[in-house]
């Protein structure tokens, strides 16, 4: 498997030409930053949480992320609704397992959830992939304890076990598919002291996923546009309050040639 | 009818002068920057959305600002016992009805609550006041995909059905009451790139109508100040991440001068 | 009782080596800010509301933060379940009264929480403090119309009747726990006219509070750590808009020395 900025730079050019409808049911802290990455990218967002009314909202999407960072029995309850209306409809879905490992709710709704409706990609820290696997992860809280390394196994196992490919971030960030695996090793330090950073790699995983057939790469081109802007946000940025902006302005302003000098496949 | 520089500036000064308590039971995207946007102007923004408090918040509001975004069947009960506060003690509403188009949960909860309790100002994009009026319209999720002059017919049937005034965003703003039509040229296509700034525009729509009794020019004098605020934090900004900040610092600073040099009038 | 540079600094250091996790039960408009303000001074946020895990939240976490803006009965619930967990296992709790004032039932769901799960620190501004001391009060939606000298007999009162710290924000802090009193002068008006950072002064309060057994001297810090930070964001911004980041970076950057030339004790 290779990882090309031709081809990533292909996937953004897609996706601003054609906007696709990302359907996000996700957290409270990350709505506007998440909507706001998306837009900055070239597609097109919606936020849309209650059950009378997600499956009308699918319908018309390109994609579907699931985030379960501020989860409760209600949006559960829409999350299932969504993501049987997506897989009824092959609406690419992506799950992030947000804080999986810091409580009950949140790991078996997460492992439930990926039981019933197998989503196209799951995206989270080593942390939240590896409480997937094992009632012994602790997740402290929504960071991550574990290097993508360490979740290797447990992401291999889930992805063969329901056929998706599973994304891990971290300072490499590891994307595989069964035996199939992608390495990327863009972004820095200081995106991990912003809040909805992971949630807006899910979300522009989404986008990836409306416009290019193969998750794989989807996800793995993702998380090198992520890097790739955070390490040019971070050029402009005087720590982690203005970060953030600059970040939204990468996404918006990269081409090629950036891709190209920034690029860091493997690690 | 006309819109003049000077008449938009006395809004500005009496909001600043006055600081309106604006209630605004809005979607979870938008909540802060719009209460930013409404701090930035010089009003004081107050959320609360619970069916338990919102009669007792309208009471002492100036305002009322109902946004449909990330709607729940909760919280259409919520808005209709604060509009019907609101109605009752001649508090100003201005309703947004955001994705009307995209599910019939939205399109038919703003009919009905138009209905129920007719706005002084319905404010929306140009597919979200065609899907008011007709079902053939689709939105496609909170995007426009018409603009405000294909949306002309449908407000001028709402305005004169409810009484109410239309106002109508795009790259030229339509806001017209009956036969009494303005029209506003100001903005930037950036900021259609950035999330929630249409619901800025409703809340600050409720700003200037909590201190003009004309609830057309009020409606005008708003969208005038979202396109030259915009306009200016244009020029400061390098993309869609740093617009927001810049367009708030310059609703904090907007001048008369400010408004003589970019003020357009129709369009 | 005596606030100094050196201590205020011993608990940063201390924050930023420990990174305590912080539970945050707060309101939708304040949740990004409060999440990167934490994230900024190094501590760890969580945010997690729903009844069935934030008791195992609790239980991982170094501070629980009670925030009653955009209160609702479910939450109210939930918060209880926190308070009720927290007090159990000793997890320092900072209670902010949102609105108490505007609304009976946040006045009366501060009083009730405050009796029945005493907080280490209530933090808030001098309307909503002299709000749960007496029905007469008026707050104007969110923001005060006191200042913190009007709200010292309630303060007092409240302090010596529940054990608790009471800070009170203002251009004057006034933190006091019995017949100790702490005065802090630091922060700029402009604060004022950015959303949440009351909010952000009740979750530092929290990572103090995680890191310094004193809650009278933790909830000073926090609120000079505030102010001296609001001060150096107000040298970088040009208005509130650029204001927000500007602060988070100084949380993020602030050093001894800058402690040193800007701290104004008493007031």
């Amino acid at each position: 498997m290779s990882l090309t900025a031709d081809a990533i730079w292909k996937d953004v050019q897609a996706i601003r030409q054609q906007g696709p409808l990302v359907h996000n049911i996700t957290n409270y802290v990350a709505m506007e930053f998440t909507a706001n990455a998306l837009l900055a990218i070239g597609a097109s967002p919606v936020m849309a949480h209650t059950a009378e009314e997600v499956r009308e909202i699918v319908a018309i999407s390109q994609a579907l992320v699931i985030n379960l960072g501020t989860l409760s029995p209600v949006w559960i309850h829409s999350m299932r609704e969504a993501m049987e209306e997506a897989s009824r409809r092959k609406v690419p879905i992506v799950l992030d397992p947000v804080g999986a490992g810091a409580s009950r709710l949140r790991t078996q709704t997460a492992r439930e959830l990926i039981a019933a409706f197998p989503p196209r990609i799951i995206r989270g820290n080593a942390s939240e992939i590896i409480a997937l696997g094992s009632d012994e992860q602790k997740t402290r809280g929504v960071d991550s304890l574990a290097t993508s390394a360490q979740a290797y196994e447990t992401a291999r196992a889930l992805s063969k076990r329901y056929g998706c490919v599973v994304s891990v971030s971290g300072a490499t960030d590891l994307i595989l598919q069964g035996d199939q695996e992608l390495r990327v090793s863009n972004g820095t330090p200081l995106m991990t002291r912003v809040t909805a950073m992971g949630c807006a790699a899910s979300a522009l995983t989404g986008a990836f996923a409306a416009c290019n057939p193969s998750s794989l790469h989807a996800a793995a081109h993702a998380m090198a546009i992520m890097g790739i802007a955070g390490e040019m946000g971070a050029q402009q940025a005087q720590g982690p309050g203005t970060l953030p902006m600059h970040f939204l302005d990468a996404l918006h302003q990269v081409n090629l040639s950036h891709i190209r000098d920034r690029l860091r496949v493997g690690g």
